[in-house]
């Protein structure tokens, strides 16, 4: 009978746990109990909700995490590893002893930057571990779209460099907080609308503030519709990052982890500017990258 | 005994009613029954609380009004008109009959403007149409900073064009609701913070996307104190208006028609491009339109 291992991905918002054999996922759970949610104190129920029925077999009871459970918002503060690193290393995991049939959760460490600018990831480091895993001799960019989108450089199995967008919860403030709320609606995707409102973005990138405003006003006053309206806001605003983002897909190798629709929008962006992102699948990743850090990290197989 | 008149300028969040005589505010009230605050039904009373007490003297019963109540969310939809046009112009008021002693409230209408950029204002229009008054000659810019700013050019006693930005909304969305929020606190003010990010911004406003993260990152990770980091914040978005209303301020006087705090850190903001603000208070600028208006569109006196 094959070991199994167990990998969990506590994301901000949510949780996704996997039982994984040689690598694949064979079972699979997740809850919305993510870090902004739950408190301290809570992290220990959430888990067994989603990983008990599986340690009756033969899984390892040294579960492998990643993600906002180390921030110091989460369950335990977990260390950070500094520029230029390998994503996943041995040792600096961060061991929480648990009652749940004596678990172990073991935290990777995030990832750190103080230059040029202050930068900081938990949980993507992960998955740009197990994209590397699949591709042992990527030399390039990868862009990791979501909440907080990071473009990541890597070369020679490390990461040298990345920087963070704020472009997912910004999209999500003025969509459901601003003053752009009676206007727009995120259900339907416009891709035209998308694509050209990127376009402007990117050949003049000092207008975003004033064309924020002008979504709304054009609402009121010449009836521009919820689904326009919303996918001219998401092209404004991946456009304002594809053109802070410059250093990183000018010239590159460019990979996208992302949820399918998230990855295309940022490859149709991308196609603006010539690129032709590689897509990788995030799930896979993130599953390779906690099998890859198990493995490391816990001497597993 | 001189007759009076009662204006109100009705804002998103918070209103304000002033008796006026002679032009000048004698008595006022204030509430925080902004239109954001309030259903339609509510206007009634909301305004009978401001203003009943006034009613028994000498003041018109032709109430003058200005701002969100006339917007789509607000109590009655009052018109708009079209740039260029003065910013206060005899008819158009919207009447609303109420049955607080027989007063009728006439709203200002809004002006909007359909290109080069889509845009509207309700509030402002009367604020100008004040500052005008007391500066007849006036050509050049005004700049309203406030929840949405708006940077007016005036020439001839007209309003020619403007453009919006969501900056005050943007800060305030980013402080209270996003990432930031635990990293920000906008309770202080450190002027060469502000300066030195609104600077940065100005010279690579293509670069916000990726500043807004660092702010949190290095609060992580350096220590960035949280008046520094707020301070910061405003820095970045200010100077991201700036770049983007460049040819608002390029070569034009400019006036900035705010409450003093507001006002100083947009000209401390334009010091960095050499440009030197006339300030104005925006209370005075507010009862002058309204006097102006209630004068030129109900003719009294």
């Amino acid at each position: 009978m094959t070991r199994q291992l167990i990998g969990v991905d506590w994301g901000t918002s949510n949780v996704r746990a996997w039982l994984i054999a040689d690598g694949r996922p064979i079972a699979q759970s997740q809850s919305t109990q993510g870090m902004s949610r739950i408190m301290a104190s809570e992290y220990p129920r959430a888990l067994a909700r989603m990983i008990e029925p599986w340690l009756s077999g033969a899984a390892s009871r040294n579960v492998i995490a990643c993600g906002m459970l180390g921030a110091a918002q989460g369950w335990v503060e977990a260390r950070y590893r500094t520029v230029p690193c390998k994503p996943v290393a041995p040792g600096e995991l961060t061991a929480i002893a648990t009652e749940l049939r004596d678990c172990t959760v073991h935290i990777i460490p995030g990832i750190r930057q103080f230059k040029p600018m202050a930068d900081v990831m938990r949980g993507e480091e992960t998955q740009v571990a197990g994209f590397c895993v699949d591709n042992p001799h990527f030399d390039g960019v990868l862009c990791l779209p979501g909440t907080h989108t990071k473009w990541v450089h890597v070369s020679a199995g490390e990461i040298v460099s990345f920087r963070s967008f704020m472009t997912g919860e910004l999209y999500d403030l003025l969509c459901r907080h601003s003053l752009l709320r009676h206007s727009v609606s995120s259900n339907e995707f416009c891709p035209d609308e998308f694509r050209e409102a990127a376009g402007d973005q990117l050949s003049q990138p000092e207008l975003l503030a004033a064309r924020l405003f002008a979504i709304r006003a054009e609402s009121l006053i010449a009836g521009l519709e919820a689904a326009r309206a919303g996918s001219r806001l998401a092209g404004f605003l991946v456009g304002a990052e594809l053109a802070a983002s410059r250093p990183y897909w000018l010239g590159h190798r460019i990979a996208i982890i992302g949820a399918p629709r998230l990855a295309q929008s940022y490859e149709m962006a991308l196609d603006i500017v010539g690129q032709k992102p590689l897509l990788a699948d995030s799930e896979r990743c993130t599953v390779a990258g906690l099998t890859h850090a198990h493995s490391l990290c816990l001497n597993f197989p």
